[in-house]
């Protein structure tokens, strides 16, 4: 993608322009047509004034609904909500209703747009979150503060507006979050990323409890208030005691509360809780603070107890299951479970039908497995499955996202479950997120690459072409002297596995210039930063380092997502050890290139990305001369139990361990410029980590620099984010040009 | 004081050389002969090893006490603190007794030299801090936590190893910090340093309760756990709620408490507590929470009731009682009372006889004063007394220190009560500080000035001269090529004030440069930067950038020390306002040198000189291009009550006065660049201030640096001291050279 119009002809970009919080950055993305939903079979958007439908063959559009419409109806049924001002977030639980359902002001309203009145409303508890709807039984759960409660406009068949807190606050009760009700939990590790769990028949919701009255306070300070004021935060870390999960089920006619009777919580993770379609069993994912060890095991929802332990996984390092179980709808028993115990993430076909004898297997890998049921693999290959969309019931096809194509890629396909053949679904050269409809028959497809900038067809699964229902340029190409970005692969540090690299040119490239480069470093498990997408990834920063005349290069290193167990676990209790390794290999390529000045390389990265950069600086100060580390990781022991003793276990049980990785033992290494940029309230790496790293360069007598967003969390988002990025680049431009 | 050697003979000083908690600093101060003290009438030096009497008239040495007989004499009596290591900390309390006094590993012991035996002995509680001796009764009082405890070796007149607590801490009372007994209180303003107050009979102890449970907690952290901890600070910032201060008064002999009835402690101040010689009467200084009005209260030490108001003051701006009354040796119906009614420090005769009717007068400067005893005054002019040493009783003297000579010196005189007339002793040209002997004939005068390194004199007080007892030169002097330093007066920006300033130019001075220059500023009430005394007290790194090859300069401006209440009282309500402009006098003269680089002048300062720096950065940023601000106040709202209403009254009276001297309302202004740097628990200037500039900064889209010491407070001390001064020298090389 060579800038093929000269420079004079067009502007430079700003960091207004490129930066999320910028005053042009949304002006400079790609038009999107925005709030496509499906209402059963049909595809409609809900803009804020009107929602229309769309037709799938040839995208004429239909006017179902006014807003007027609606706030009429409001106002003709007295509810004191107020006139809403846009129906964007409006949804179509029912496919077989003429109904909508929108959260405004505080209320749940459900609209009929054939008679146009509202068919029932009622009101939420102020300050009401994790708003979660059953479409059965029309409750909406939420929580307040650390309660949790439901609402709804019929109790027991009469019109009677509820709200009923779930396990009461016991008398006298006072400490903040102590005990947290229907929030996720086990710091959103395990695939959890919610607290709530509706039955199939909305009989029952099934939530979280956590009690952490037993976890340290971590002390996080506000000093925007008149008088600072400390707002402690329960925050586990490794090694430590950690907070104990149980489930609880509500029964909506009985009004009690039951707990799934899993035994003595401590030390033990609970996730990715599902139901079986019956609404009488309860399934958990039972892992050990080791993580080492997953059980699949059911419970009766009805008396909480243990039915059946059906599946057990161990790993030699650690087991990660991240998926509920989708059961087949055509068939209740079976479901769909996701493992990774190949090596990659794919699907098996599991009976609910308990086996008298376990069969017990132990794989190539080390690990162990143990099937109480029937189970078949459904997937396979060096590719994994990211995401399961739904079925299409009539062809028993699951529809699913994997990286298939490129691991650069998530493709949309369909997977017959009785002969496991699979068809592609759109465009193969790209990145797809998609929507399925109620039958499984048709896809919203939101499609992008290097090279289409955005296109959202309606697209039928049986592998036909589909409707181009919008395209969009990209306003960045069309404005601007764009750098050129190429898309490449190197050797890892093993000398065999291929590594993604992303490498940007400057802007009006001069082939016998001499310029500096940085690396934009990321390096930990669950990310990646190269797709083939918009930029490959690129962030507007290494664009507009770009323009001011830096190289710029990304590498997926070892370590990282969507390239398979081996590839990531590589990094097991030592992390950033291989994963600088192969930054290394990054910096050396950049080295080797003649228009890269070879004493001129800097880096730069967030978070885990923070780590490697502090990391790269300490323990190769010959190639890194001037890094910045945001929000980062010092020491694995203030890291929290969850994410940190899956990769590093405990730092009892593997002080060599944490001792390599942290990095206040290297602080007397640094030679070159290092400037650490925290959020002075970080929850995630607290700001610990970087304080006694500051102590550790002082007792050293090193000199890193320091900048703090006082307020801020784990990222500067908003218009912090643009002051930090020139604060970043600033830093550069001083010390690296 | 040009350098007269040339530099290629002498090596250059490093931070370690000129710094405090440099590896060098104290080899390359001019040698001292320390811990001289009196007893009674004999000088005597306590080494680690050997207690020496000296001759007063020609210096002559005798041993008069050895660390081994100490510890044979420990030995035989078996006291359980073991041996000493040292008898540097001995003390003399008893002229007229063979007997020292020590307190060595938790014990208080009493060892009578020529007996060679140890008299007495007690143990203190472990933590033991604050404490205070009584030589009449033989009781040492201390503080553990925030308790006051008395221990003694008899009671009674019985050998009774006794610890007491005074006033104990009530049943099943946890909070700490809440009631504070025995301890320094408002915040060591109004000359206040220590808790407790031994009767001169050794009866009683007076003590200061200071109850602040209704204070804020200022919410600091200690990062260096293993999970970082809150350490709250009771903080009581201007205009919210303050502390509350009681005085006691504990009776041995009844082992009873009694407090002063003073009334409502609400917003009132209690200072300067002083006995009468006879012990039956207790004096205290009550300002008001305005801070404009003094009384001094008598009160009847037996019972707590209030008997008289001697004399009160108050003044349009404020008042600043600072020193307790001294009582003439001679005459027990008199003592001295100091007073900066007529502007200036001065000293009074008081009678103790109330008249009938106060004597009211209004002063010229507007203050009006209300006499209920016969005063008259005793010093007048435009200097002002420092300091009483003790009185000549025989000859009705006594002696002062005051800067009489020069406001940048401090001279010893005596005084004749009777007549007024003054006599210096010592030398005229320098800075004097002195211990006066028993009978207060003659001092021991610690002498410096900017010529003389260090002297050391036996002075008799009748005027004569004295016995030169040490001297030493200056090993900086010596050793390396040092930077002229000049000192010189240039006018206030009112026009007429002359102010005092300090010149430093470049080592190797070459007319013909252009040198960058740094302005090092403090600018705050009590305290002067410039004194006839090494260096004109420039600091070493003002040397050290000299050697760099900056031009440094320092102002005193209105506002600070020892210039009398016109020159600075001129700041009240305003503070930063008239300072900065003489400031800028300052910079413009440095402008105006043709050796100065106009475009390249800096300013550095901490605490009161953070405030000052910032401020001149953000009012002046057409001067000042470079700064570094050390644990800055930033807005005086967050300052506290004490120190910040006396000059600025409450944010609530003084609305436009806080609004204009808080920086946050400048953060757009920020041209130049500034670096913050903060103790991470600063107690005093606490890091709200910093940290709500740093997001006002934000804001306002301007880019400060920043620089946190975590776990330091309000000064970096020992090895910090240096890596700070690297981190400070390399800002000003990075962007001022």
């Amino acid at each position: 993608m060579a800038a093929t119009v000269s420079a004079q002809e067009k502007k430079a970009y700003t960091l207004e322009d490129v930066i999320p919080g910028g005053s042009e950055y949304y002006n400079l993305m790609p038009k999107n047509m925005s709030s496509l939903k499906w209402w059963g079979e049909v595809c409609v958007q809900t803009e804020p004034k009107t929602i229309q439908t769309i037709n799938l063959k040839n995208g004429t559009k239909k006017t179902l609904v006014s807003l007027d419409e609606v706030n009429q109806a409001i106002e003709n049924s007295n509810i004191a909500c107020g006139a809403l001002t846009s129906l964007s977030n409006a949804t179509f639980p029912w496919a077989e209703r003429n109904e909508l359902n929108i959260v405004s002001n505080g209320y749940v309203i459900n609209y009929d747009f054939k008679k146009k009145e509202i068919t029932s409303s009622f009101e939420l508890s102020r300050g009401a979150a994790n708003l979660d709807f059953c479409k059965e039984n029309g409750y909406m759960a939420y929580t307040v503060g650390d309660n949790l409660y439901i609402a709804s406009a019929k109790e027991n068949n009469r019109p009677v507006h509820a709200i009923r807190q779930i396990c009461p606050t016991p008398e006298g009760y006072a400490p903040l979050h102590d005990i947290v009700y229907g929030q996720a939990v086990h710091r959103n590790e395990f695939g959890i990323y919610k607290g709530t769990f509706w039955g199939p028949k909305g009989e029952n919701l099934a939530f979280y409890r956590m009690d952490q009255s037993m976890v340290t306070d971590y002390p996080q300070v506000n000093t925007t208030q008149r008088i600072a004021t400390l707002e402690p935060d329960k925050y586990p870390m490794a090694g430590m005691t950690s907070h104990k999960v149980t489930v609880g089920i509500y029964n909506i006619a009985t009004q009690k509360t039951i707990y799934l009777k899993a035994g003595d919580p401590t030390n033990r993770y609970f996730t990715n809780v599902s139901w079986s379609p019956d609404e009488k069993q309860i399934y958990v994912i039972e892992v050990n603070r080791d993580q080492n060890h997953a059980q699949l095991v059911r419970f009766n929802a009805i008396t909480g107890d243990q039915e059946a332990v059906i599946y057990e996984e161990t790993h030699p390092k650690y087991v990660e299951p991240q998926h509920p179980l989708t059961f087949l709808p055509w068939d209740a028993s079976k479901f769909i479970y996701q493992s990774q115990r190949d090596g990659f993430n794919h699907l098996y076909l599991f009976d609910t039908q308990v086996a008298q004898e376990p069969v017990e297997k132990k794989l190539a890998n080390g690990s162990t497995i143990k099937e109480s049921v029937k189970v078949s693999q459904l997937t396979q290959g060096d590719w994994l499955v990211q995401d399961i969309l739904g079925f299409n019931k009539s062809k028993k096809e699951v529809i699913i996202a994997s990286t298939e194509v490129s691991p650069l890629q998530t493709n949309i396909y369909s997977l017959n479950v009785r002969n496991g053949k699979r068809v592609l679904l759109g465009k193969e050269d790209g990145t797809h997120s998609a929507t399925l409809s109620a039958s499984g028959t048709y896809l919203i497809d939101h499609f992008k690459s290097f090279e289409v900038a955005r296109e959202i067809s309606l697209l039928p699964t049986n592998g036909k072409k589909g409707y181009l229902l919008f395209s969009a340029t990209d306003p960045m190409m069309e404005q601007f002297n764009m750098p050129e970005i190429t898309l490449g692969t190197l050797k890892a540090a093993d000398g065999k596995t291929d590594l993604y690299y992303r490498l940007i040119k400057p802007v009006n490239f001069d082939p016998n210039k001499k310029y500096p480069a940085i690396i934009y470093v990321y390096g930990g498990p669950h990310a990646q930063l190269i797709h083939n997408n918009r930029f490959y990834d690129a962030r507007g920063w290494d664009l507009y380092m770009a323009q001011k005349g830096y190289v710029m290069l990304t590498v997926d290193s070892r370590g990282s997502d969507n390239r398979g167990r081996e590839f990531e676990d590589c990094t097991f209790r030592q992390l950033g050890t291989e994963e600088m390794k192969d930054q290394v290999e990054g910096a050396k390529m950049l080295q080797s290139l003649p228009f890269v000045d070879a004493e001129r390389i800097g880096v730069h990265g967030w978070s885990y990305g923070g780590f490697m950069t502090t990391n790269l600086m300490l323990t190769y100060p010959e190639i890194f001369k001037v890094g910045v580390a945001g929000g980062p990781v010092i020491d694995w022991k203030y890291y929290e139990v969850m994410y940190g003793e899956r990769y590093m276990d405990t730092p009892q049980t593997n002080p060599e361990g944490y001792k390599n990785a942290d990095l206040k033992q290297k602080a007397g290494n640094l030679k070159g410029r290092l400037m650490v940029i925290i959020g002075g309230t970080d929850p995630t790496c607290v700001p610990q980590h970087s304080y006694t790293f500051l102590r550790a360069c002082i007792d050293a007598g090193t000199h890193p620099d320091f900048f703090i967003y006082p307020e801020d969390g784990h990222n500067m988002i908003g218009r912090d984010r643009v002051h930090l990025h020139q604060h970043i680049t600033r830093y550069f431009e001083d010390f690296l040009k």
